[in-house]
């Protein structure tokens, strides 16, 4: 395989920009998501890859559950603040306004909606893991355009 | 949950749209996708959610190998042309011109470029199953931009 033409190829994928939070009883992570797709209608499912190092992966598989902010157009940088790892940064979500889903996962005050998940499945894949859950709260929150990788001109993929 | 709340959220993700094609010995597939991300960098994965009423399914699961078409802007029609239902068309790929990928799935003549993928992993996820596929062979055929859900106005989530 030609590493370019995997790279070139992998780079025209069209993604949104989300940020994933979590919350268990002592800890609560965010980070910033674009390999996150539906992936079923019933039940409304949704699956989210997620970096086998990150802080959040360990409260998402305890909690069981997390929430899928989509960010408005306008907002990348958000996208670039919670796209920091947690261990460079620690808590990206200290100093700023958020409210709570239903289940107690962080809501950003600027997203223009999200679903609430509980993970029903896990699937190993390289150096993340997939994430599937259902979901079983949503709320929309103001009207607006979705955030796009493409307007943000972040890369993550290739 | 409220239903409308959830179908507005869901309807605000992002979608490229591409063209997942697959081939066993016997028989073959090609299907209309835009729940698709890739899912790791190293090794490459990509993780597509199949119907789990689908024709390709079945090739999938035996051949263990799918290839994804990267669509071209302008090209809405093929997308609608792959995206009707095998059980209402039969053979989508009849009379259109195509090459194979060194492991024999379909490539569309239209394609930006391809990946192809052995399947590492499935995950049912209600009435889909994701399948996780490494990338071992890529190929970009042309220059373009990639055909996206919002250009085409068609509508696969909520």
């Amino acid at each position: 395989m030609d590493p370019a033409a995997k790279k070139a190829v992998l780079r025209l994928f069209t993604y949104g920009m989300y940020v994933v939070t979590t919350a268990n009883a002592e800890d609560r992570g965010a980070f910033t998501a674009n390999w996150l797709t539906q992936c079923s209608f019933e039940p409304p499912m949704v699956a989210v890859a997620v970096e086998n190092d990150s802080h959040s992966i360990e409260v998402m598989r305890t909690s069981g559950r997390f929430a899928v902010n989509v960010l408005p157009s306008g907002s990348r940088e958000i996208a670039g603040h919670f796209g920091k790892h947690h261990k460079k940064v620690g808590d990206k979500l200290a100093g700023r306004t958020y409210d709570r889903s239903p289940g107690g996962c962080p809501v950003l005050e600027e997203a223009l909606g999200y679903v609430e998940c509980e993970v029903r499945g896990t699937l190993p894949a390289g150096d993340h893991t997939i994430f599937v859950g259902e979901v079983v709260e949503a709320q929309l929150l103001r009207e607006g355009e979705p955030l796009t990788m493409k307007e943000t001109g972040f890369r993550y993929s290739g």
